[in-house]
């Protein structure tokens, strides 16, 4: 069995979204008991992540870490016209993953306990962003 | 329904070489509606990318910051036999994909308007570079 | 056809493990021909990496090049209440897999010749690893 769904979500601009709470009731609504659950984001300047969603200090520290591994504004970049941000965003995506695939099991993505799934919004400004999930599974 | 290809490519040497148009003519004679693309790079010094394919100062871009994180012939590397762009090349694939799954909708791998799919050759010389494809959905 | 399995892996602190040859296994004993393995570790200090195993230099050097990437210790995190290794650790998770899909021919995981299966502890204390396996395929 396969289902897929589009997932629109509005960012407020840079820095990650978690969404697990939108991933799990599509699962659950799938009636997929054991199988995976894929997510592939449609876009070149964010990216997915699973990472540790208990102390919101983890996600300000790896923004600190992307700022030097990607800098802003760069002055040996040659893509420039969008932007300070937008070359450090294509480079973010890049080391970051757009393709993320899940366990599913007893019906819901099996994640560890500190665990969530994010959306890495990776430019300043809010954005609308796509994300296609595809269930499958039995 | 599984279907799975091999897919060889012959690279020029170091840089990223769009593959969209190789994947796609796959998909479509699968047969497949919705399901997923899976591509997997048998190399341990050449990765998968989805990125931008519109201007190529983007990639250029890239290769200078991933340059930067993985340097050719690093003082500090012990694997040093193959030359000054083995050990960074197998880096840089840490750093990115060798394995990438894509959503396929209505008989295609549905990507966003801006994103190609690439294959990254990290070393200088040319290389002969297999990936396989797998095809799965209904 | 989908079968799951637990994989718990006990490490000795960081560095990276081989597992291909508990993987192997469970592709045989499903009795999948085509199809695909997928990998999901359920932590967010430690990582799955498809690296050359032939030469340990190459394991080495990655080190050298994660300690720059993802300092321990470094005087800009917040998150430092577990220790100097800890922020380092989640951010070396970002940067590498926590999810993995290898493809399935002939019986077994399809893999390059210098390729192999590693789990990347990046904590240094030993630790109880647990992979999600999910073999799928006909």
């Amino acid at each position: 069995m396969i289902r897929q769904h589009t997932l629109a979500l509005t960012t407020d601009g840079r820095g990650s979204y978690e969404i697990t709470g939108q991933i799990q009731p599509l699962v659950r609504q799938s009636g997929i008991g054991a199988g995976l659950c894929h997510l592939f984001v449609c876009h070149t300047s964010a990216s997915l992540m699973v990472m540790e969603n208990a102390d919101p200090d983890v996600r300000h520290d790896l923004e600190t870490l992307l700022a030097r591994l990607a800098p802003d504004g760069d002055p040996a970049y040659r893509h420039t016209l969008e932007g300070a941000d937008d070359m450090a965003a294509h480079a973010r995506t890049l080391l970051t993953q757009v393709s993320l695939t899940l366990p599913v099991s007893d019906g819901r993505c099996r994640l560890g306990t500190w665990q969530g799934v994010f959306l890495y919004e990776h430019r300043y400004r809010p954005h609308r962003r796509e994300i296609i999930v595809t269930l499958h599974g039995e």
